[in-house]
C-alpha cells in the first residue's frame, strides 16, 4: 500500500475505534443495559460520536486524503487504495459540512428516543413517543438543510443509506414492483384457497425456539466464534469488527416461525459482515456495500432459501424433533405452504413476501412527507393507518401495531426505509443469477449444503466490503442495473405453484 | 460552582465518557464477546484508553487546573470543588508523566493477557500465561521506572490503588494481622472441633443458586433499575455511571455458598457505587475512595453482614425454599457453623476469614518480588507454592487451583492485592463504629432490616465518592487510624464462640 494511504489508514483507525466502541455501547443499549442507565449513556455515545466526527472530518483527515488521491490517481478503480480513498472521499466531503455538535445531538436524541420508544411500543400509547420523533425529524431538517439537496430533500437522507440512489429512482421501481404486487395479491385473494397455519398458533417453548434457532444459524454458515446471539425488542446485526458480529432475536411463544426467520434474516446480515475481507477491518472498507445490498443478503436467506421447499425438505425433521407434539400430522406441503401463507397483516417484519413491499411503500411516503413538511409528527399515526388502510386494506387496533412498530425512527434514521424493498428486488436479481452459475443450486439446499450459495455470495458481493455502490455491484454480478421484474417473476412462479393461480 | 472549576469540569467529561465506554468495553469483553472478538477489542480499548490519556493530561488540563486552583484557594477542605481539585491534581501530577502509548500498550497487553489466562487457568496450564505475565510485569517495570519512588518500588504500585499508603505501613499492619491470625487459627486447628458442612457438597441447580443471589441482592439492597448480575469466571462489579453498577458471578453446582456469598460481596462493592453522591457523575469524585474502601464494603456486607447468625435467621428459611431437599434437616446452628467453618484452602475467594488473609499476604510478597527483580515470572508458580506451603501448611494440587486463580494479573494490575486485606481491616473498624451509633444493629439483620447499616454506610462513606482517602475517612469517622485489632477483636470473639476455645 502507498505511503499516503497507509498513513491515510492509520490516521482514521481512532475513528474506527471509536465508532466500533459506539456501536458496543449501542448494543448493550438494546439488550443489557438497565432501565437508568440511559442518560449516562447517551452522553458517553454523543461523546464517542462527537471525537470521531472530529477527526473524521479535521483538516488532517482533508490533507491526508488529497496526498492518498494523488497517489492513487491512474490505478485500478477496483484495487484497494483507490477504493478506500474514493470511499472516503464520498464521506468526508459529506459529513466535514456537519457540525459536530449535531452528531453528538443525535446521539442524544436517539438514546433517550429508544427508551422512549419501547415504553411507548409497550403502552401502545403514541404519545410518550411523539416529542422525541419531533426531534428526530428537526435533527433531519436540519441536515438537509446543511447538505442540500438537487431534486427532493428526501434524497439526502436516502444518499447515507443507499449512496447514489434518488427518490425518483426509488420511486420509479416502486411504481413498477406495485404494479406487478397488487394483481399478484387480487389473484391470491380471489382464488380464495386456504391456508392452514394453525399448528403455528399452539405453545412453542422459548427455550426451544432459541436452540432452533441457534441450528439455523449454524446450519447456514455464522461463526459462532465470530458472533453470538442475543434477545432484543427489535432483532438486528451489529458489527464491531469481522470478528466479532452479533445477531439478536425475538421470541414469541405463539409465532415460532418469527423467531426462525429472525434468525435466518439476522444471520443473512451477519453472514455478509462476516464474509468481507479481514484486510479491510479499522477502514472505510469494512461493511456491507450499502444498506440495499445488505438487505438483499437478509432477504435472499430469509425467503429465497428459508422459505423454499427445498430447504425444508432438509430442515423440517430438525424442527420437528424440537417440537414433536406441536408438529403432529404436519407434512412438509402443509408446512411450505403455511410459512408462505399471504395474507395482509399489521407487521411488517411479519409479513410474507407478497405484502411486504405494501408495508414499505407506506413508510417511504410517509417519510417523504414528514421531511416535506406534508405531514406533522402529529399526525402519524392517522397517516400511517390510512395508507395500511389503502395499501393493505387493513387498519392497525392500535398504534403498537402500527406507527410505532419499528425502532428505526428512534435511531434517529429517517430514509433507511426503502432499502428494504431494493434489498428485495436485489435479491431476486443475485439469485436468479446464482442459479445460472451454479447448477443444482436449489437441490443442494435439499441435502443442507449451503456453501455451494454461500461460497458465491462471499465471492460476488461479501468479500469486497463497501468497495463498490449497489448499482456497481449489480452491474458487476449481473450485468445489469436494479430492476424489478426478477422478483415479480419470482413471486408469480412461487405463489402461482402454491395457490395453484 | 466557580467558573473555572465549572470549565475544569466541563473539559473532563470526555476523558470520564471515554473511560466509561471503555469499562462496557471491558464488560462485555469478560461476559458476551465471542472468542476470536479479542484482537480488535484490544485495539479499540487502547484507542479509547490512549484518547482519555491525552484528555486528562493535556496541557489544557494543566491550565485549567492551575485556574481552579486559584479559585478554590480557601475553600473547605470538605466542599465538593476543592475536592475535586485536590483529587485531579493528585492524578494529574502522576499521570501527566506517563506517555500516551503506555497507556495504550497496556491495554492491548491485557486484552490478550485476560484470555490466556482465562485458558490457562481452564487448562492449568501457567505456560499459556506465562509470556503474558511477563509483558504485565514489564509494563509496571517501566511505570515505577517513569513515576520514581522513595522507599520500596512496590510504593509506586500501591498508590495507584490505595493513594498515600506506603510498602512499609502495610507490612507492618499485615505483621500485626499476621500475629494475631496465626495463634487464633492455631487454637481452633487444636481444638479439632469438626464442622459439618457436608450438606454442601449436593447438587444445587444452577438457576436456583442464580434465583438466590438475585434475591440476596435485592434484599441487602442493590437497586436493579441501576445494575444488573452477569455470569463471568470471576466475579466482580463495574460502574459505567451512578445508575449503571453492574456485578457478575459464578456458580459451581456442588457449591451454593460461593456464588452466595459472591453476590452480597459484589453487591457490597456495588452498593457502594450506586451510593455516590449523583452530583459527582462524569467528574473525578465519581466512584469510591480508595480499593482498600472498597473492600471493607464488599467484606462488610459478605462477612459481618452474610456471615453472622442473624442475617440467617432471617434469610435461611428463603434459602431453603429454594433448596428443600439438600437443606433437609439442616439447623440454623448447623448452617451457621458450615459457612463459618475455619479450613486452609486453595482459593482466595472461597477462603473463611481467618485464613483470607493469608492469602493476600502470599500475594504481597510475591508481588514486591516480582517488581524488584528478586523473582522471576518462569518462578511464580514454584514461589507461590512455597508460599502457601509456608503460611497455610498446603500445597495447590495445579497452578489453576495456585498461581492462575486470580484474574488481577492479567488485568495488569501489580499492587492491587494488598487493598484486599486492608478492606478487611477497615469492614471490621467501620462495623465496631456503626454498633456504637446504631442502637440493636446487629439485631435488624434478624428482622430483615438492612437499611439502618446500608443509611449509616451511605452516610459516613459512600457519598462521599472519592473526596477522602482512606486514613482521611477512617479518622472522619472512626477518630483513629486504619489498625489490625479490630479486625482480630472481631475475629476471636466470633471463633471462640463457633469452636468453643
Amino acid at each position: 500500500m502507498g505511503e499516503h494511504v497507509e498513513r491515510l489508514k492509520q490516521h482514521l483507525y481512532r475513528y474506527h475505534d471509536l465508532q466500533a466502541a459506539n456501536s458496543v455501547l449501542s448494543w448493550d443499549q438494546e439488550v443489557y443495559m438497565p432501565p437508568k442507565g440511559i442518560e449516562a449513556r447517551g452522553e458517553q455515545m454523543a461523546t464517542l460520536a462527537a471525537m470521531a466526527h472530529e477527526i473524521f472530518t479535521s483538516a488532517e483527515t482533508g490533507r491526508l486524503l488529497e496526498a492518498a488521491e494523488a497517489e492513487v490517481a491512474g490505478m485500478d478503480y477496483d484495487s484497494d487504495e483507490a477504493s478506500l480513498v474514493r470511499v472516503l472521499r464520498r464521506d468526508y466531503d459529506k459529513m466535514v459540512k456537519i457540525p459536530t455538535e449535531l452528531i453528538a445531538e443525535q446521539a442524544r436524541i436517539t438514546a433517550q428516543a429508544f427508551v422512549a420508544w419501547r415504553e411507548a411500543r409497550q403502552q401502545a400509547n403514541y404519545q410518550l413517543f411523539q416529542p422525541h420523533l419531533q426531534k428526530v425529524v428537526d435533527w433531519n431538517y436540519k441536515v438537509v438543510d446543511i447538505l442540500g439537496y438537487k431534486e427532493h430533500p428526501y434524497d439526502t437522507l436516502l444518499d447515507f443509506y443507499e449512496p447514489g440512489m434518488t427518490t425518483a429512482e426509488v420511486a420509479r421501481l416502486f411504481g413498477e414492483l406495485k404494479a406487478g404486487l397488487v394483481p399478484l395479491l387480487q389473484d391470491i385473494v380471489a382464488r380464495g384457497k386456504p391456508v392452514d397455519d394453525s399448528f403455528f398458533s399452539q405453545e412453542y417453548p422459548e427455550d426451544r425456539q432459541w436452540d432452533v434457532s441457534m441450528a439455523a444459524l449454524r446450519e447456514i454458515g455464522y461463526d459462532f466464534s465470530r458472533g453470538r446471539q442475543d434477545k432484543t425488542a427489535h432483532p438486528f446485526t451489529t458489527t464491531f469488527s469481522v470478528n466479532d458480529v452479533r445477531v439478536t432475536n425475538r421470541f414469541m411463544r405463539n409465532r415460532p416461525q418469527s423467531s426462525f426467520f429472525s434468525a435466518v434474516h439476522e444471520g443473512g446480515h451477519a453472514l455478509y459482515e462476516q464474509g468481507v475481507n479481514p484486510a479491510y477491518d479499522r477502514t472505510a472498507l469494512m461493511g456491507g456495500a450499502t444498506l440495499g445490498v445488505h438487505e438483499s443478503q437478509s432477504r435472499l436467506w430469509e425467503n429465497i432459501v428459508g422459505r423454499s421447499r427445498n430447504f425444508w425438505r432438509y430442515f423440517l425433521p430438525v424442527f420437528r424433533a424440537f417440537f414433536p407434539e406441536q408438529m403432529e400430522g404436519v407434512t412438509l406441503e402443509r408446512f411450505y405452504r403455511a410459512i408462505n401463507k399471504v395474507e395482509p397483516s399489521f407487521i411488517r417484519v411479519e409479513a410474507d413476501e407478497v405484502t411486504y413491499n405494501l408495508h414499505i411503500f407506506v413508510r417511504f411516503e410517509l417519510e417523504q412527507a414528514l421531511i416535506t413538511g406534508d405531514l406533522h409528527v402529529a399526525d402519524v399515526p392517522d397517516a400511517w393507518n390510512a395508507k395500511y388502510q389503502a395499501y393493505l386494506g387493513i387498519t392497525p387496533p392500535d398504534d403498537a401495531q402500527g406507527c410505532l412498530q419499528d425502532v428505526h425512527w428512534s435511531h434517529g434514521t429517517l430514509g433507511y426505509f426503502p432499502t428494504y424493498a431494493l434489498g428485495n428486488l436485489m435479491a431476486a436479481q443475485l439469485y436468479a443469477q446464482a442459479q445460472k452459475e451454479i447448477p443444482d443450486l436449489e437441490e443442494s439446499f435439499a441435502r443442507g449444503e449451503f456453501s455451494l450459495l454461500l461460497g458465491w455470495l462471499r465471492e460476488k458481493v461479501h468479500w469486497h466490503g463497501t468497495k463498490f455502490t449497489a448499482a456497481e455491484l449489480m452491474q458487476r454480478i449481473t450485468g445489469g442495473s436494479i430492476e424489478a421484474q426478477p422478483l415479480l417473476d419470482f413471486l408469480r412462479a412461487k405463489y402461482t405453484e402454491i395457490y395453484e393461480l
